[in-house]
């Protein structure tokens, strides 16, 4: 067993607390058992052990080149990883059986790619990738698209991507300026540059299928006019195997801080370095209507959002047991009682401001996993639960929880790997130790697919308001389920959820006064500090539903997860408090600041 | 004029707030005018942007390491700056000029490191601990001990170092167990290794001179058994001349995060590798008397961690101006208020939320280099301020103040690094700029030099309650004058003088809890927080300093400043309510957390 995740926390979480088995009984999951579940589970931890986790930090120092011929050089051992977990099935653990896919519940699939990503982030994005392109193709390509692109992805022979920034356009896609020009035979040609687009150029498999946002000329201006294109790497024949070389080139690889394993590039489309068919331009297929693209994009946006905060989840979690390992195999000093120098020294992990360092770190990422495996288990409800409305409300309760989903472990569980740097004291700042990697690794999570600020608008400005406010009123009525459950157990369990029921109604209260006036620039203008609260309130919810699940269990795991839900309610769900009064105050600091203040 | 730090704000920190001209009036800078000290700075300015800035991405990209020969291999430029450093005579700006220093105030010697560590706090490191045992040897060496060192050190051709930690304790230093043995002659033979030893082997000079901590055998057991060594690398001649090789050699370097342009060794002392006199042992000489080493070092580390403090602030402060540069250039986007797509785009510096990340920089950077001068301010009172009792009050306020800026700048102005990144988006991830380095570099200090949670320890258990809780007093008095300034003063300052007077009572009132049933255990359980609590509410006094030195004052610079104490105001100071809560409850969830339970 290795101590990168916890099998123990997993299966307290999929089988004591979320009853994952209640899935077994579903159409869509007919004939599957937890069994199943649980050897998918051992069988990622393996992969993850043998394959991922051992050239991680290899990775990181050899960082992605140009070779000589021009092509990307990665570490062979990323070739070798993705072999083996294309032998096992799981990239495609949750896709369709019909494409080839393993059709798991997200949930399980979730807690696979928990244990791939806890390995070695790096490696992990190029399945992560694929499988993110060949959904968005499932979801809205047509059937020939997905034989003819799927399902080489899925035999981990075509590689996939996202191509939507650019280097003038990050947040802002409506002012990307790629074009997609089209031709007579009912393709596209491509003309522009992409930015920061991982696992772009490679040579892991036989092709790379690029999703590619661009405009039709003619199209509406801004973000009604956008569609998306198939732009891949290598033309295929009729019969679908490798032909002519596509016009998408490398014009470059970015250099990050970490993240190092993934490469990432700046690629040019339709440069004339290729003349496919003797003509100019990257040859493009349409996905679907024109016009559409950014809503088939946004389609797949909880999905790869989840996947973000999975990923900074398992980073955190990593740290969290490598932190712990350190601090109880390192002696340093002596309890404050027995001050003699003569004394033994202790392990540090009886000093009790380190045992604040990994409680605190427990409860980020053990409070985050339960998040992300809830959030999947939204995804399996949306698709498959029983009964529309049970549907419907799932799917609300997914698009007001994405944006807290992304964004609270990829802050909480950063700061998680920074405590695990400081746990471990000089060693944690050395590149001997695994921990200062997974913090520069995990830095990435609060920018890559929509930055913190932008998901404090997405939830403040658009989820909080959708349908006059009824994914808000199904997040407020399943956290006041819990609170009532937890005080009808009473004792700490009531006590708890007072304070959670406190901090909801202090959170729908200035939810209200933020949109009074209906000027959104004053109501977003702190969204950031919405973002956060909001966020902490759903975590100290999550660890509520983690304490009920406790109930009557005895036993050091239990005991553990009761201190760290305490420890949460008591040093963290407080902090909320100066943030919603400040936001009830309509605060104007930012808003007023002018720029030549600075 | 560089932007890497702001002339202006030092300007107005040590003219119209700190008033910086007072101290031309004292003895010991008799002869000096503010505008020798402002050229100082304008030297420092344009040694740092000149010889220090245009290598700091180069010493990062190329760190340290060992060349075939043994020998640590920097790259040139470093050596280059410190040649120019060394011919300005600022590396000795504060010393004696009995010793070859420029006398100048610490105040004026702290701006000017400033400039340094903005620039590069990877090669102004060689300077500042050089500097740091040249004052040592100062303070507690013999007077030919002076001579032979610390002339040397001054004139640029010997370096320092200070050798503490060992590979088995660093914050515990009473178990180190590097052996002084006494020799008939007086000098001593030191056997042992030093871990994390800053600058411990390098060419850059003749000598370098080393700090050691070592065991006299038969010494008390720990911390009051140390003792304190110069140990050179080279022995030297009766002329001082360089001799024979000591036996201190280099056994490897560190690898680290950032900070790389600072090479990070350990050492062994008396390995046999050299046999100086044809005898084994490294050649060391005593400073002072046995058994008081760590005294002296503890003398020197208000110094050290003040230092820290600097660097940290710096780092924070470059980094804010570059991401302020950043978003006044980077077009992205378009205001809430207006949507059309055809509209042209806008600087990000015009979104309220990067208004939000601008400012909280501002006011963390500028709020945490108004601390550090204050410091180095008290430095100077303690040591040239007119009346017994105003040398002894700036020396506890030194005491009490010293844990806070070395801890929150290593921090905020982290965190405001971080934020930086975030402001730069992708591109702020990306090794082509600057705020990716600056985030690693700035990682370290909340390690060395004593850890955050030594500091909380330093400051709740021992500067709080020293001498009958004088310090403490010291403090709540300094800070209830400027309080009542800004009452007298009426208005806005009023207001802001209400919200730190409340919290100051409440920060006593929670001192008077912790300590009220002298149980160490329980008192220190949540030292860290009283530590984070304590530095919000000082540096709130800070922010009501510089809001009342800009009384009368009107402009975008004076504006820009009573913005930033707004800020601090209404965003930063109510997170200590919680904390203080907590606090005051004397929580035990991280004292009562048992092992098995993680």
């Amino acid at each position: 067993m290795t101590d990168i995740l916890s099998r123990r926390d997993l299966q307290f979480l999929l089988h004591e607390w979320l009853d994952v088995e209640r899935l077994t009984e579903r159409e869509e999951f007919r004939g599957q058992t937890a069994d199943d579940w649980n050897d998918a589970l051992l069988l990622a931890e393996q992969v993850a052990g043998d394959q991922f986790q051992p050239h991680n930090r290899k990775a990181d120092l050899n960082e992605p080149r140009i070779g000589e011929d021009g092509k990307v050089v990665l570490i062979p051992e990323v070739a070798e990883a993705l072999g083996v977990l294309g032998e096992t099935g799981l990239m495609a653990a949750a896709m369709p059986e019909e494409v080839g896919g393993m059709g798991l519940p997200a949930t399980v699939s979730g807690a696979i790619f928990a244990w791939l990503h806890a390995a070695n982030v790096g490696t992990t994005a190029y399945p992560m990738l694929t499988a993110g392109a060949a959904n968005l193709l499932i979801a809205n390509g047509s059937k020939d698209q997905v034989r003819t692109w799927v399902i080489p992805m899925i035999e981990g022979r075509f590689h996939g991507t996202m191509c939507l920034s650019e280097t003038q356009a990050g947040s802002s896609l409506a002012d990307i300026t790629t074009r997609a020009e089209a031709q007579e035979d009912g393709t596209y040609r491509i003309f522009g540059n992409k930015m920061w687009i991982s696992a772009g150029s490679h040579e892991l498999g036989e092709n790379i299928v690029h999703l590619v946002l661009a405009k039709i000329p003619g199209s509406p201006p801004g973000v009604k006019g956008i569609s998306l294109f198939v732009v891949p790497r290598f033309l295929l024949d009729g019969d679908g195997s490798i032909a002519e070389r596509n016009d998408v080139v490398l014009a470059g690889v970015n250099h990050k801080m970490g993240f190092r394993g993934t490469v990432n590039t700046v690629l040019g489309f339709g440069e004339g370095e290729y003349m496919p068919g003797g003509k100019a331009g990257a040859v493009g297929y349409l996905i679907g209507d024109p016009n559409h693209g950014l809503s088939y994009m946004f389609h797949m946006m909880n999905e790869a959002r989840i996947g973000v905060g999975l990923g900074a989840t398992a980073l955190g979690y990593t740290g969290y047991l490598k932190s712990l390992r350190y601090a109880r195999e390192r002696p340093q000093g002596r309890r404050l009682a027995s001050k003699d120098p003569v004394d033994p020294q202790v392990p540090i992990s009886e000093h009790t401001d380190v045992k604040r360092m990994l409680l605190a770190q427990k409860s980020y990422v053990e409070g985050a996993l339960g998040l992300e495996l809830y959030c999947s288990g939204l995804v399996d409800d949306e698709m498959t639960a029983p009964g529309e409305e049970t549907r419907k409300k799932a799917g609300l309760l997914l698009e007001i929880l994405t944006p807290i989903a992304k964004s609270w472990p990829s802050q909480w569980c950063l700061e998680a790997n920074s405590l695990a740097i400081q746990v471990h004291g000089g060693y944690g700042y050395a590149r001997e130790y695994d921990v200062e990697q997974h913090y520069r690794d995990n830095r990435l999570n609060p920018i890559h697919e929509g930055t913190h600020g932008i998901q404090a608008l997405d939830l403040l400005g658009r989820k909080v308001t959708m349908q006059g406010g009824a994914a808000f009123a199904a997040l407020f009525e399943t956290i006041g389920a819990t609170v009532d459950r937890a005080e009808a157990e009473g004792g700490e369990a009531s006590e708890l959820a007072g304070a959670l029921h406190a901090s909801l109604e202090s959170l729908a209260g200035t939810t209200g006064k933020l949109w009074a006036d209906r000027d959104p620039e004053l109501a977003l203008a702190n969204a950031t500090l919405y973002l956060e609260a909001a966020g902490h309130i759903v975590l100290a919810w999550i660890w509520l539903e983690q304490f009920l699940a406790t109930s009557g269990k005895s036993g050091a795991f239990y005991e553990g997860k009761r201190q760290a839900a305490r420890y949460f309610f008591r040093f963290e769900l407080p902090k909320t408090a100066p943030q919603l009064d400040l936001l009830g105050s309509l605060d104007r600091t930012t808003l007023d600041m002018m720029d030549d203040w600075f």
